[in-house]
Formats: C-alpha cells, sequence, structure tokens
C-alpha cells in the first residue's frame, strides 16, 4: 500500500475538517458589533479546535515522512484516528452553543484525549512497520506524547471547578505541541541524509 | 487517462463524505450529558457510514493498485459508486432523526446495497482492461464481494422484524470487510515484485 | 506555472460542490417511505447535478491533458469555471425547495450556460498556448460544445411550457456528454505517442 | 518538510473555503425572481469572497514555487494565513444577512486585513529560507503587498461614511491583484532555468 496515497486522503479529511467547523459557528443575530460579541465563544472554541487540527496535521506529516511502508492495520489505525478529528467540529459546537457549560466541556475534553489516544495507536502500528528504529530513535522519551492524556485528563476534571480552567489546560496542551519537535526534525534529516526535502 | 487524477479526485469526494455527515448529526438541545445521550443514534449511524465509507476508500485503494488504464467506462463506473456514496450522509441523518424507524433503517440498507452493486459493476470494468488477469487473481472467488449484497438484503428485510436486528447485520458485513484481505496484498506484491510500496 | 497544482485544485473544488449538493437535500420530514416521495425533487435535481459536475470533471481532465503551460489567464478562466459550478448547489437546492418551478428551473438552466460559456472561454485560453494545435485537432468541429449552449436557451426557455421538459433538454444535453469523446481520446493517446497513461 | 504537502493542504482548505461559502448563501425564500433579487447582496459578497480566495490561491502557488524547503514555522505561518481565510465565510455570510450593514463591512475588512497581514508574515517565514534571495527578486518594491493593506484600512474606515464606498475599495483591491504579476513570473521562469513548469 501506497503511503502517498494515505497521506492525500488523510489531508484532505483535515482540510475538510478544519474548515467546515466554520459553517456551525453561530453567526452574530443582528448587525451591531454587541451582536459579534456573543460569537466569542464560538470564536475562541473555532480557534483551539483549529489549532489541534493543524498540530495533528504537522505530527502526522513528520511521523508519516520516516516509514515508508504501511498496511491495512496502520490504515485502519489512521482512520481511527480521523473519525475522533472529524467528531471535533461536533462537540466545538456544543462548547460553542453551551457557552463553555461543564458537561461539554469535558465532552470535548473526552475528544481531544481520544485523539491523542488513537494518534498513540497509530504510532505502535507505524513502529512494527520500522526495521531500522527511525520512529523509535525520533520520539525518544515522547515526552509530549505520554504527558497530553495525563494533561487532558487534568482539563477534563478542571471542569467540575471551572470550564475556564480546563480551556486554560487545552489552549496549554497545544502551546506545547506548538513548539516544533526537533528531534524528529534531526532524525528526518538524518533519514534522508542531508535534511533537504524529499524530491516528492 | 490518468489513473492518478481518478484516484485523487475519489479520494476528494470520500474524504468529503466520511466528513460532513458529522454536520448532520443533531447538536445536543442542552448542556447536560443526557442531551448528549439523545445524540447516541446519531453517533452510532455517524460510526457505521464513517466506517463504510472507510472500507470503501480502502478496497477502491487496493483495487486500482492492479490497474494501469482507465477509460471512460471506469470513470462513470466511479462516479456512479461516488453517486451512491455520497447519499450515505442523506440516509445516515434520516436514520438518525427516525432514532433507526423502519422505513429509514431499510432505505439506509438499499443505499448500502447500491453502492455493493455500483462497487461490482466497477470491478467489471475495469477486468476489461486487465489482460493479465490480475483482478480476477486478485479476487478469486470474491466471497466478501458476492455475498454483501445478499447480507444487505438480509438486513433490510431484517427491518421488519427489528431495526436493530439491521443494524447489527449492516454491522456485522462491515466487520466482515475490515479484515484485511490477504489475497489482493498478496496479488499486488506480486506484481509490483516485492510488495514494495510503488515509487509513486 | 505547474499544471498538476491547478488540476489538483480544480478537482477539489468539483469534488466538493459534488458532494455538498447532498447537504441541501430536503431531508424527509417523516419515518415513513410516503415522507421520502416527497424528497423525490431534490433527489432528481441532485443525480442532474451530479453528472453535470462529473462530465466537467472527465472533460476537465481531457483537456489538461493536452496542454503543458498555463499561465494567469488559464488560472482565472478556470477559476470562472469553478465559480459557476460552485453555484450548482444554489441553484439546484432552489429548484429542489420550489419543486422545479418556472424561475428557478430557468436560473438553474441560465446557471448550466453560463458554466458551459466559462468552459468555452477557458479553452479559448488553452488554445493560445498550444503551439501545436493539439487542442484543435482534438476539438474539431467540437459539436457537443457548439450546440450545448442553443440547447440551453431551449431549455430555459421550453420552461415557460412545461419545467418538465425543460429537465428533459439539460438530461438531454448530459447525456450527450456521456458518450465518450473518442476524438480527444485519440488525439491523447497520439500526443503520448501510444496512449498508454502518462507515467505522473 | 516537503513543500508538496504544505501545498496540497492549504490547496484543500482554499478549495473548501471557496466552495462551502455557497452553503451560507441565502436561498431564495419564494419560487419567483423577484425572490432572487433578495439574494443579491448574498450573491455580490460571495463572489468578491470567491475571487479573494482564488487570488490568495494564485500568489500562494507563486510564492511556494520560489522556495524549496519549508520549516514548522513556515508551516505555522500558513495555518495562521489559512485560519484567516477559513474565516471568510463567517464574516461573508454576516454581510449578506445584514446587507452589508456597517459594522459587519467593517469586520469583513478586518478579516480581509488580518489575511494581508497573515501573508506578509508568510512572506517573511519564506525570505528566511531562500539562500539566493529569489523571493526578495521576486517581489522587489511588493508595491501591491505593501499598498494593500494600507487600502484595507480606507475600506474599512469608508464604512463610515457608506459600506458601498467600502465595497468599491474591497472590489478595487481585488482588481489591482488580479493583474497578473510579471516579476514573479520572471523570476521563476529565471530561476527554472526557461520558464517551463517544472516537471512536478
Amino acid at each position: 500500500m501506497r503511503r502517498s496515497r494515505l497521506e492525500a486522503f488523510s489531508d484532505g479529511v483535515l482540510a475538510i475538517v478544519i474548515t467546515i467547523m466554520v459553517l456551525e459557528l453561530h453567526r452574530p443575530e443582528g448587525p451591531h458589533f454587541a451582536d459579534l460579541a456573543e460569537s466569542w465563544n464560538g470564536l475562541l472554541s473555532y480557534a483551539i479546535s483549529f489549532v489541534y487540527v493543524g498540530i495533528y496535521w504537522n505530527n502526522h506529516h513528520h511521523l508519516f515522512q520516516l516509514v515508508r511502508q504501511v498496511d491495512g492495520m496502520v490504515l485502519w489505525a489512521n482512520l481511527h484516528l480521523l473519525f475522533w478529528l472529524s467528531l471535533l467540529p461536533f462537540t466545538t459546537a456544543w462548547t460553542d452553543e453551551t457557552h463553555f457549560a461543564q458537561d461539554p466541556t469535558m465532552v470535548y475534553g473526552v475528544n481531544l484525549l481520544m485523539a491523542g489516544v488513537a494518534y498513540y495507536l497509530l504510532q505502535l502500528t507505524l513502529k512494527r512497520l520500522d526495521p531500522h528504529g527511525h520512529l523509535d530513535r525520533a520520539l525518544g522519551a515522547d515526552l509530549k506524547g505520554r504527558s497530553s492524556p495525563v494533561l487532558y485528563v487534568i482539563g477534563i476534571l478542571a471542569a467540575l471547578v471551572s470550564t475556564w480552567l480546563s480551556v486554560a489546560v487545552f489552549v496549554g496542551v497545544a502551546a506545547m505541541w506548538l513548539v516544533p519537535d526537533r528531534r524528529v526534525e534531526r532524525t528526518i534529516a538524518e533519514v534522508h541524509g542531508d535534511g533537504s526535502p524529499e524530491p516528492l
């Protein structure tokens, strides 16, 4: 199975997920700036989800540069990840409509958690196909990957105190991922010799 | 006609179909977990349709790895398949809204059946262009392909007894397809010599 | 400018146009087959538009296989075509909601007409860049291309008598295009030597 | 990191943004031409946004033909641009629904302004990776890029007088960009030797 088509399909799904969330944004009811202010929750949750999908796309991209071969198991692990990411517009819209009420915020956190778990499982299926241990070296201790689920759980539970605390945790995890992973880039550079981009 | 552009277009349509179904999911009416429970039907039908589109994408991918040349007939047989798959968001939403009522569940089964028929016709048009009989060998007795329509009909009729029986049949057919088709992968490996992924 | 990215973008837009129309389909109001019957208009107009977008994708694909170079003018002629095709979900939904009332059916015809005109203009901009006259030879007298606008106008005016007559004309034009254009395929085969698909 | 996947993802998002705006278009309430007239505002704002997304796609395409290497910073600068462009369906729909009322028109202008700023930042991140100064030469004094933000601000403020004046300014900026940028095309031709399209 060719890696390129799996990447193309994933890119397609992620591009759609990241974009259709805007269709769920509550349109302001009236023609004044004040009406826009009521969309504030929606814009915030849209921005958070946008960044998360961007992070997954980025990490997905890095991950697959280190493997050449994919099989049916990888494909389904990948679809499993896409399933949870495709639910983001749904959970995002629920937090928006309820102005980050407690239960929807927790459900949003569970969605992030499940996507994180799915990504972890995807890594496991890819490691099976990686004879040279590139992935192992690239991921190293995988501190981000290991700490994220814990942080998501903290964020989910934080909603019992204050949903804004949850939002702060979710934003924090995103910020942690935004810092580029030098380790992966270094391994890619090693694998491809000089770090120059592949000639496609 | 290049195979690659047909694959790219199909990937695009399937990626959109699999993703926009989430737009049809009934948003919970209130801010409580109990309200989410009312979306349960929707999430179930979403998950089933998601898996079906994933299966079609997977099989489509395998199928086209075995042919090099496509013509106008293949293109239209492919669009015919995409047409039925593109109706899934519509029939899925109807089962969701009616909580798997009898008629919508039967219509959903007919949609699955028509997609299965369209896939079978697509295989026929591709076999015409396959001088070496790769496809014939890869598909072999094609037990899954042959039994699926029968099972869909059973699932459709089962709705007359209980729509949950229908759902069980549809889930069962999906599960049957989830088991990877070693035969096709083996033939691809033979065709491409060593089973390594094509260099694009 | 690379042809490949223009094709990829056009494929993306066409894949989305062909798929999102299903979001506009009126969901049946109740859980019975009789309720589905009320969606009949919608399914018909969806199917017609689906086939038209499929035809444009097919022709677009053939057209660009005969040119190697594109410039800014081609890009905008292409976007002009995509603009009219992107309005199809809008005009399709209007005919659906009004059960093929007279004015919406005429507007739908105008949409098809404008797309046809845009395609003609796209051909003109491509001919400028075709030093060897491949396109001229491929299109020949271009009977289909020349007769379509006339037929669209007839279809539009037919709505003054009966909108079902219009629908019949629009279906007829689509059927005319469904017959594959041997001439183009032959020229492509000549250009690429043996008619085998490009190795991309 | 491969440039090609970044381009493919951006193309996907832009193709979706340009297409889903049609879903937001207010459907005419009745079956008569007069009802369509009420959609006039919507069609106008749709057309303007369509052209803007088309311009960004075009410029994006040119820009990335001049760089070979992208890094994490470019990726996020690119996602930042896509974020603002993905909000266009939201702000476009608000101007449509309010018939170009003052505040929504100003917000629409701010959206265009932020996209312009994001594009400028993207250029900066790409210049870092351009050892041969191709981009600097291609962009030259970058009169369009430098004047656009100023013109957007003028357009935003013009809404205080008349929103149609704003619309005129926004249309004017789009028209300015529609004129192809010979300078960039010339530099691409130099870089790739003969101006012929890359063999992908």
